[in-house]
C-alpha cells in the first residue's frame, strides 16, 4: 500500500475529501489534485446564502472552520497534497495510466502518471436549448464565479426584476436570496409544483408561503424565449405566451453528470448518464475510482441505480474511495435514500425516501398518512409541521417521509432518514424512544404521531381521504356530508366554506340526529389537524354509519383557499 | 371486546392517554378515570417553563392545542370518558375486581367494578430524611400546586436566595427558571457532576456554562440540615459544614414509583421498586395493566429491567395498554434506550443509550470518541456541539451518544436514539444519508463525523486520550510532550498553558526536528477540536514516532481552565 501515486481530478467536494483522507491513511502516498476552477474545496451549497447576504466574506466559502483559506499552499502544508488549480484535464490514457492536463492560465501542457486515479468531475447545470439563452443576463449558479456575479448584481441594486427558471432546491434558495435583497422575483417551473421531491399537496403549502412573500410563481409553464436587446436580457416569454420583463434570469433546472473525460477514456457510463461504479466506488477500470456528482449510486430502498447529486454524499463517497485505494477494496458505500432539506423563507421543507408518487412509480403498493401538528407544546412557542409518511401497504415498512412548515423540520426528517435506512416499520416507530423535553418536541414526537396515524389507517380504524381528492370531488359537485367538528370559535375564524356542517366534537354524541339518516351516506369529517376528525369518525362508526372518512391533516394541511373571518 | 368496564387510576399522562385511546378503539367501552389531583392531563414537563415565566396562563398546562381545558366536562363530551378528579383510590379488590375510592373534597366513599384495570399512579419525589425538611420554604416540584407555588414565589419577588437540591434534569430546569427571574441560585449535588446521564467531562462543560450564568454549584456535597426559624426555612447547612442562607429550597433528587396501591393489592413489584409488567404492559394479574412512572420497563440494549420515568414513554406505554385491553394482547412495548434532552440556559444537553460509565457498569467493553465541532457551516452562524459516542469495542455497535453545547443538540440526539434502537454500528452511521443544507447541518453531519472518529479509533488509526486523563497525568507531573498544532493567532487568543509546544499543522512536516529525538517518547497532540491534532498524529507516526496520542475534542471540549489573552 505504500508510496502510491494517487491522482484526483476535481477539487470541489469529493476530490479534496478523497485527497486528504488518502494522506491520513497513508502519509507516503503522493497525492495530486487537479482542479479546473481557481478555487478549491468550495462550499457550493453555501452560494445562495452568500448571494443573499447572509455573510459578506466570500472567503468563508473556501476556508476551514478556523478561517484559513484552503488554497494550494494550504493543501501542500496542512494536508501534504499537491493541489493544482486552473488545471484542466484533457484526457486519460488508461493503458499508460497517465492523465494529460493543461494550465488554463499559462496554457502549459503536462501529464502525470498514476497508480490510482479518482474522477470527481462533478456535474454541469442542465442548459435547455432555448432561444436567447446566451444573452447577457441569463445566469447559471454552478461555479464560484457565478455566485460572485449574482452577489455583485444583488449589491449593485441595479436588477429590479429577476426570473428564476426552475423551482427545485437551488431555484428556491436563489429565489429567497434575491427576494430578500429587494428584487421582484418570478419563479417559472415546468412541473405542476415546486420542489419535486415533495408530493403535490405539500409542495402547494410551500408555494402558498413563497407567494405570501411577494414572489410570483408560474407552474406548468416554461420559458419559450429569452428576450433581449443589444445582447442583453430584457425579459422572458413563457410557453403560454405571456411576457415577463426582467434584467436577470437564473436558470436552475437541475444538473447533468460531467462525464466527458470518463466517457472518452472508455469507462462505463450508466443509464442516468453518470459514471458506473460498484459498491467500492470503483469504475469499470480497476485502477480508477469515482465519486461525487459525476457518478451513479444505488438507491438503498430499491437496490437500483439512481443519480443523487448531493454534497453530503459526495463527501461520504470520497471517504470510501480513499479507504479502498489505500487499504484495498473493503469499504462499501451503500447508496442513498434521497434525504434532503431546504430553507424556504420562514419555512423548511425536507424529505427522505420516496414521495407517494415516486413510490408508486417504483411499483410499490403504498399507504400514506398526513399529519399536521405542532413541533412542541403550544406553551413553548410551537410552530406547525405538516408531514406525510409513505409506507409499504403490506408490511408497514416506511418508504418515505416528507415534512414542511415553519416548525422544526430538521429533526423530523433526520429521524425519518434513519428509519428509512434501517427499514423500520410504522409499528417500530410507533414505540420509539426519542428525546423529549418541552423546548424540543412534543411528548409524542410528531414523527411518532405520524406513524400512529398510519398504523390506524393500516388497521382500518382510520379511513383517511386526501385533501386533493376531497377538493376534486367537491369541484365535481359530489354529494358529500362535510362535517367540521371544531369549535364555533375556530369555525368563526377560518373555515373551508364548502357547504360543511359544524358539529363540535364535544357535542357529537348528542347530535347524531343532525347527521344523514341513511347510514351508508358518505360523511367526511375534519378539524384543525384532524385528530378530532378521527375521533368523530370513530364515534359515528360506533353508531352505525358505514362510510365515514377523515380529511388528512385537516384545515392546516389544506392546500387550497380557506375563508378567514372578515 | 365490547362493553368492557375499564377503570384507570391516575389522570396525568399515561391515564388519560389509555382512556382516550381505549374509547377510540371501542366506543362501547365504559371508561372511568380516577384522578387524585384536581387537574387532568397536566403537561408536567412544562412546569419549569411556567415557573420561569415562559408563559403566564396556567391553563396552557392542561389545555388542548386549541386551548380547551381538559377537565371532567371535556373528557365526558370530547372523549366519552368518565373522569373523576379529587378522587383518591384507597384499595383494589382483585378477587371482586373492584376499586374503592374516596372524594378528597366531600370524603364520600364509593367503589367501581372493572373488567380491566389500568394503574397509572406515577411517581413521588424522593424525600430524603434530612432534619428540617418539613420547614416552610422547602419545596418539591411534583404536583401542579407545587408549580403554582413556585410561580407565585417567583412573581412575588420576595425570594432572594434559593438552593436547588439535586442537579439532575428537573433541578437544572428549575435552576434556570428561578435564576432568570432574578434569584440567587445555588445548586447542591451529591454526585461529582450535574446531569448524571452525561459522562463527567461533558457534564463539566454544562457546569461551566451554568456557573457563567451566576449560579453557584456545589458537587460532591449534600444537605446536612435545613435550617429554620419559626418553622420557616432560613438556610441550609451542607455536609461539608458550610451554610448557605436561603428562603427557598427546591428538592429534586429524583422520584420513586408510586406503588403502594399495587403492592397492597398483591401485584408483583420489581427490583427497582416499580410495578412488574410484561411486554404487553400487563401486571402479574391478567386483568390489570400498568403504565407510566409507576412501572419498570425493559432496557432495549441489555434486555434487562430498568426504571425510566419519562413523560414520552408514559404516553407510548399507555397506547400499548389500550391496544391490548381492547384487542387482546397483541401490541408490544419494547422498552427504553433512555433518550433524554434538556435545555440549560443557552445550551442543550441530550443523551441516548449508555454513557461510558454506565456502559462499563453494565459490563460492556467499550470504545469511545469525543467530537467537538460546529453544528453547521461557519458562515451560517454555526454553534458548537461537543459529543461523545460509546460503542461496543468488538462489534462497533453504538451503545450510547451524548451531546452538549449551544448548537443544535436536538437533531443529533434524535439521530443517535434511532441508531441505538436499531443497533447500528459506527460503520453504518459512517455512510448514513442524512438531510443536508447549510442552514441545518454540516455537509458531513456532526453525528456522522463522530462515528468516523470512532471508526478511526477502532481501526487503530487514531489514538485518542481523554482530556480527563491528560489533566490527571499533567497534575501528577508526567513527562509528556504536549503539542499544540493550531495557528499562532489561535494560540495567542487561548491556550492550555500546560507546557505545550506550538507547531502549526502546516509546518509540522518541516519541523520534525523540534520534536523529541526519542521516537518512543509520548507525544500528545491537540488543536481547537482535534481534527488537526489527528492529522499531526498521522504525520508523526509516518515519520517514526510510536507513541502519539490526540486529546479528544481538543480545546473546545477541555473541561478545565484555559488561559485567555489578557
Amino acid at each position: 500500500m505504500s508510496s502510491q501515486n494517487i491522482v484526483i481530478i476535481g477539487g470541489s467536494a469529493a476530490g479534496p475529501k478523497a485527497a486528504a483522507r488518502t494522506k491520513r491513511l497513508d502519509e507516503t502516498a503522493r497525492v495530486t489534485l487537479l482542479q479546473k476552477a481557481p478555487e478549491l474545496s468550495m462550499a457550493t451549497c453555501g452560494y445562495p446564502y452568500y448571494i443573499g447576504g447572509d455573510f459578506d466574506d466570500r472567503n468563508q466559502l473556501i476556508a476551514t472552520p478556523t478561517g484559513v483559506v484552503r488554497n494550494e499552499a494550504f493543501f501542500a502544508a496542512a494536508k501534504g497534497v499537491d493541489a493544482k488549480v486552473n488545471t484542466e484535464v484533457k484526457s486519460i490514457d488508461r493503458e499508460k495510466k497517465t492523465v494529460f492536463y493543461v494550465n488554463t492560465q499559462t496554457h502549459e501542457e503536462s501529464s502525470i502518471s498514476y497508480d490510482k486515479l479518482v474522477i470527481c468531475t462533478g456535474a454541469t447545470p442542465r442548459r435547455p436549448p432555448i432561444p436567447g439563452i446566451d444573452l447577457e443576463g441569463v445566469q447559471e449558479l454552478s461555479e464560484m464565479g457565478d455566485a460572485d456575479k449574482l452577489r455583485e448584481l444583488r449589491d449593485s441594486g441595479k436588477v429590479k426584476n429577476v426570473v428564476i427558471v426552475g423551482g427545485g432546491l437551488i431555484g428556491i434558495e436563489v429565489c429567497e436570496a434575491l427576494a430578500e435583497s429587494g428584487m421582484n422575483v418570478t419563479v417559472v417551473e415546468m412541473l405542476p409544483q415546486l420542489l419535486s421531491f415533495l408530493d403535490w399537496e405539500l409542495a402547494k403549502l410551500i408555494e402558498k408561503h413563497v407567494k405570501s412573500k411577494g414572489i410570483t410563481v408560474h407552474t406548468e409553464n416554461g420559458i419559450a424565449h429569452f428576450l433581449g436587446e443589444n445582447d442583453r436580457l430584457t425579459g422572458v416569454k413563457l410557453q403560454d405566451g405571456s411576457i415577463i420583463p426582467c434584467e436577470l434570469a437564473v436558470v436552475s433546472i437541475g444538473v447533468v453528470p460531467n462525464v466527458s473525460l470518463a466517457r472518452e477514456a472508455g469507462l462505463e457510463i450508466g443509464d442516468f448518464g453518470g459514471i458506473t461504479v460498484n459498491e467500492y466506488m470503483r469504475t469499470s477500470d480497476p485502477a480508477i475510482y469515482a465519486a461525487g456528482d459525476c457518478v451513479e449510486i444505488q438507491n438503498r430502498i430499491t437496490g437500483k441505480k439512481t443519480y443523487a447529486p448531493y454534497g453530503d454524499l459526495a463527501n461520504l463517497e470520497a471517504r470510501v474511495v480513499a479507504d479502498n485505494m489505500v487499504l484495498g477494496d473493503n469499504s462499501i458505500f451503500p447508496g442513498t435514500v434521497n434525504s434532503g432539506i431546504c430553507k424556504v423563507f420562514d419555512m423548511s421543507a425536507g424529505s427522505t425516501g420516496f414521495s407517494e408518487k415516486n413510490a408508486k412509480a417504483e411499483g410499490y403498493e403504498v399507504i400514506t398518512a398526513t399529519n399536521a401538528s405542532l413541533d412542541k407544546p403550544g406553551f413553548m412557542g410551537a410552530k406547525l409541521l405538516v408531514s406525510k409518511m409513505v409506507a409499504d401497504a403490506k408490511t408497514g415498512r416506511i418508504l418515505g417521509f416528507q415534512c414542511v412548515g415553519p416548525g422544526e423540520v430538521n429533526r423530523q426528517v433526520a429521524e425519518a432518514a434513519m428509519a428509512v435506512m434501517n427499514g423500520n416499520t410504522v409499528y417500530e416507530i410507533g414505540v420509539a424512544d426519542l428525546p423529549y423535553a418541552p423546548p424540543f418536541s412534543l411528548a409524542i414526537d410528531h414523527f411518532i404521531t405520524t406513524a400512529h396515524i398510519l398504523e390506524n389507517k393500516i388497521a382500518g380504524r382510520m379511513t383517511g381521504i386526501s385533501n386533493v381528492e376531497v377538493k376534486e370531488r367537491l369541484d365535481a359537485g359530489a354529494e358529500i356530508f362535510l362535517l367540521d367538528v371544531r369549535s364555533p370559535v375556530e369555525f368563526e375564524e377560518m373555515r373551508l366554506n364548502a357547504g360543511e356542517t359544524l358539529i363540535p366534537l364535544g357535542t357529537i354524541r348528542t347530535s347524531l340526529d343532525k347527521l344523514p339518516n341513511n347510514k351508508d351516506s358518505e360523511i367526511i369529517t375534519f378539524c384543525k389537524i384532524s385528530m378530532r376528525g378521527y375521533e368523530a369518525q370513530r364515534v359515528l362508526e360506533a353508531n352505525g354509519w358505514t362510510n365515514v372518512k377523515v380529511i388528512e391533516g385537516g384545515i392546516m394541511a389544506w392546500p387550497f383557499k380557506v375563508e378567514f373571518k372578515a
